[in-house]
Formats: C-alpha cells, sequence, structure tokens
C-alpha cells in the first residue's frame, strides 16, 4: 500500500510505499467518530496490447479534492495522488489479471486520523491506498427494487461525494433488495420522490424510445461518475446520439424507456431489465440487454483496453 | 478505554478495561471506508450530594442498538454497555470534575473493523469507550444561521441515527457560520425546505405565544434526543405545560416564538436569541434567555445533579 501523513504544518509528507498493515488510529480520530473520510475507487487492466493501464486517473484525483474539500480535509495534489498510485500499481504488478479476466482494484483513502471531541475537523490527516485484484464484474439479471421508505442523499448534503458516511446506509436496503431476488436498489429523490437518483453506487441511464439517451442531471445529491461522464462522452461524439442530463422521474422511465443501464468503475455498463416500483414488477424493454446498450458496453470496454483508439485520451499506460 | 470485540461466531467478548491507546484497524475496513460506525455521547457528573452519577444510560444503549441495527451491525447488549461504562467511569473517578465545574464526557463507538472490498457489512466489529473531562458548555449568544444550500440529512435516511456520517457534512456549514458571527447552523427539512429539523448536533424546541411547547416530531431525519425527551416530560409532568411535535416551520417560529432553545447531552439547555434566515437577522422574544426557557434549564440540571428529587428515576449512580 502506499501512505502519506499531514505534517506538522498541515502540509502532505511524500508518499511511502509500504506493505498491507493494521493503520493505527486514535480512538478520537474523527474518521472513527465523525466520518470524515473520503475514498476513490479505480482499476488497473492488462490491455488487449499487454500494456497496464488506469483510465481517467486525474478525474478520481479531481473529484477526491473536492469530496475533501466539502468535509474540510486538506487538498491531496494531484500530481502526488497519479504518482502515488502508478508507483504502487508497478510494485504490484503480478496481482494484475490478465488481459479479459479481471483488473487490479484501486482504494485511495483519505482520513481524519488526528484526535477531536467534538464535531470539528481533525489536526490531521492520513492517505492510503490498497489495491486487491478482482474477477470480472458479476452479470446479475438486471432487476432493481425501488424502496419507498429509503433515501440514500438529501439535496445539497454530502450525497455527490464519495463520503465514506454516504455508503453505510445502504447495506441494509441492498440486503432487502438481494432477500427479494433484486440486484440492487434504485434511489429515488428526496424532495419529490419521483426522480430517479442512483443505483446503489452506481449511476443510471435510460435509452427513450425516441433514442435520447438520458441521465439525472447532478444537483448535489447525485454522485458525478467517471464511467457515467464517458459515457455520455461516448454516446455523444462517437455513436452520434442525442444525450440529456435532466430530471428523470421513475415514471417516465416506466412507460418511455427502452433500454436502461447502470455505470460505475467496477460494473462498467450494466443492464437494467426490471424495475419494482411499488411492490410491481416493470420490463424494461425486451427484458434482456438492449443492443444500444450492449453497443456502448462494447465501446468502452474496447478503448479501456486498448483494442480501439483512444480518441479523448482517457488512457494512462502505468 | 473500555475494548470488546466480536468473536468468530459473531458475538461479543466480555469487555476490557485497558489504557487509552491507538486502534489498530484493516486499511480496508468498513469503518474507514463505508461509514459503517455508530457512537452515543453522554456523561458522568459529581453531584451535589458528592455522587457520581450517570444521566439515562440505558437509553443510550437502546438507541446505539438502533443506530447499529440500521447499519446492519451487531446489537450490543444493554447490560454489559451500561456495566462497561459504570466499570469504566469508576476506574476514571478521579477524572470527574467537582460538582458545577464540568463532567466526564464518555463516548462509546462501535465501527466495522473487519475488511469488506465491496460496500456490505463487516465480518468482525469493535467497540470501545473513551471519556474526557469537559468543562461547563460555552454559553454563546444564542444566534443561529440558516444555509439556503445545505441539508444535514434526507427523510427515510440516516439522520436519525448516531452514524458517524451524519456529521463530516456539518462541519463545513459550521465553519460558515461561526465566520459570520453565528453559533451553529439551524436545518431545515431536506423536502420542503421549510420545516426546522436541528440545530447542528442539538435538538429545537420554540415556545409559542401562546405557551404551547413545540419540537419537530420524528420523521426519520431528526435524532431522537434523550435530552429532548427529558425536556418534554418535564414541560409535561412537572411544568403542566402543553406540548407539541409536530411539523415546525421556519415562518411560524420567526412570527411565534416567544423563547427558542437547543438540547443535547453536551450542551443540556440553551437559549436560541436570534435566527439568521434568509440573510436577515430576526430576534427571538426579547433577544435573551426566556423565563420559561431558564425554568426547563434549572429543572433538568437540579434533576441531573441530585439538588431536586428525580420524579422519573433517570439518574444512576455509579
Amino acid at each position: 500500500m502506499v501512505i502519506a501523513e499531514t505534517n506538522d504544518t498541515g502540509n502532505w509528507t511524500s508518499e511511502q510505499i509500504c506493505a498491507f498493515e493494521n493503520i493505527q488510529l486514535s480512538p478520537a480520530s474523527t474518521a472513527l467518530n465523525y466520518g470524515q473520510t473520503v475514498f476513490e475507487g479505480m482499476r488497473a487492466v492488462k490491455t488487449s496490447k499487454g500494456k497496464i493501464v488506469l483510465f481517467r486517473p486525474e478525474e478520481n484525483a479531481k473529484r477526491f479534492r473536492r469530496s475533501a474539500a466539502r468535509l474540510e480535509m486538506p487538498p491531496y495534489p494531484t500530481d502526488q495522488f497519479v504518482r502515488g498510485i502508478t508507483r504502487l500499481v508497478r510494485s504490484e504488478i503480478r496481482w494484475v489479471p490478465p488481459f479479459g479476466k479481471g483488473s487490479l482494484y484501486i482504494r485511495p483513502v483519505m482520513i481524519g486520523s488526528g484526535p477531536m471531541l467534538g464535531v470539528a475537523a481533525a489536526p490531521s490527516y492520513t492517505f492510503y491506498v490498497f489495491v486487491s485484484p478482482v474477477g470480472l464484474y458479476r452479470r446479475g439479471e438486471g432487476k432493481l427494487m425501488v424502496q419507498d421508505s429509503t433515501h440514500r442523499a438529501a439535496p445539497y448534503g454530502t450525497g455527490d461525494l464519495k463520503a465514506a458516511g454516504n455508503y453505510a446506509g445502504t447495506i441494509r436496503p441492498q440486503r432487502v433488495a438481494a432477500q427479494y431476488g433484486y440486484k440492487d436498489v434504485l434511489y429515488l429523490d428526496a424532495k419529490h420522490d419521483r426522480y430517479v437518483e442512483e443505483v446503489g453506487s452506481s449511476n443510471f441511464f435510460a435509452i427513450l424510445k425516441d433514442g435520447t439517451l438520458v441521465t439525472p442531471r447532478l444537483l448535489g445529491s447525485i454522485l458525478p461518475g467517471i464511467t457515467r461522464d464517458s459515457v455520455m462522452t461516448i454516446a455523444r461524439e462517437l455513436m452520434g446520439w442525442k444525450v440529456v442530463e435532466k430530471g428523470v422521474t421513475i415514471d417516465e422511465v416506466l412507460s418511455d424507456a427502452s433500454e436502461a443501464f447502470f455505470t460505475g468503475t467496477a460494473a462498467g455498463i450494466q443492464p437494467i431489465t426490471v424495475i419494482n416500483y411499488k411492490g410491481t414488477d416493470h420490463q424494461i424493454g425486451t427484458g434482456i440487454m438492449g443492443s444500444s446498450t450492449k453497443r456502448l458496453q462494447e465501446c468502452l470496454m474496447q478503448i479501456q483496453t486498448q483494442m480501439d483508439p483512444d480518441p479523448f485520451d482517457w488512457v494512462r499506460e502505468v
């Protein structure tokens, strides 16, 4: 793993690579008491050309800074972020699965490590990154469940950050959905209970019957996914589709979507085939992965694995 | 501090008292990655009779269990909770300030300590309690600020739990309020942006001009404060006031409140004298602590410090 800490002047020490070992933390740390913790999720993959690559790591660095700032945590320098991760992946290169067999998942974390009795920013911080090889994303049936009595995030809260505290509350709804045979939860907005927000920790897209690709606009409660941004860019610029960020109601999805899918770093692009809303299953389109979803999925994967050219300069060899 | 851990069968080991020392934690723990952390805040005080007492510790134990359950964490036995804290306070009795000079703040915490790469419940948990002497609550001016672009919690989210992740997002709004000369933030509800929810990490009360004591009803986004409950009980049963839990709009507070105050374990009962709403300062009542607020404050304090009888059986000698 990589580790760095803030020093007495509040600046970051240069990052060290060390063995994966326990973190030592004050029982009064703000990470453990007040959730002053942010993270990122990234992947290193072996490509068709035999290279090891990261996908848009500068975007993760930027989002990491933004998440930290909202929780009054110090900015971590973008170049140091990318350099530390590049060094770590190089040193753990034996753990990157072969082409097409999975990826090395990368988890950068920043925690408030210093003690603070009241609710306030910590006096010191720790940055670390660990990695773990993971297999291919397990494709499920693409069945999602809207739960009446659950919201993920308030408007103007912390829902648009990768803050640790956004996730603990999703464990129970996800388990309930799984019990009923659904892959994950489809969250509606907290204000109107009508607008689609996210799928667990993935972004939501629908292709309407007129061919428009729609996705919920970012109004402060939805994570600005990097795969989300990549999908919109590919759809607009490589496919020539009409792409609209807007309020997407659940009724519109159920009545007017011919395809739907969710996106994330680990998931890539995964089809949504059924949505349970108010106790009733609604099939989306034909109930299997649609052809447009499949085209997007392949296009993204082929850019990420150097099978296709990289017109947007997204892929970084380590 | 007190420490206990879940064993291989998921049950809690009996609690140990040990020196205050760093916690060892996996970098992949759910506490650090997904905010699977809950806590409580309690106080031990030396009373007018020279005893050391806790205030309604069983209520903290119950809320702790409820918080843990919502985050898919194991229940911590109520008797073990109270026993561990009682043992700890006894062993640290020299740190309890003299009568009237402050208290020993007690912080029970439960964290997901085992590693989990995806968003899911941890395989193992750690419970710990640490204590710190604190002085009297620093009385401020009682000026609060409503911030347009901030919400604390979504309805049906985790706002009604003492989950660590609810607090990191309040650090920045609190700092902004302090910069403008306000003591804390008054949060409105995320759905209508009209109903008063909480003051930072304290509950809100207003005394209307007709003498009714009102406080926001608990609909899933407001912490069910133990001081809140105690204040309602005292007002109803000792003062004979009319007490109503209901939706309390900010407009109603500004136009119809003759007094307002906030409550919490550390704060006790503290007056609210000014509320800034949409950029304008509104004075509440006479702009100083009202006589009814003062009566409640003294009544609660006198029960807590054994100056008055304890009609509700709230005080526990350790």
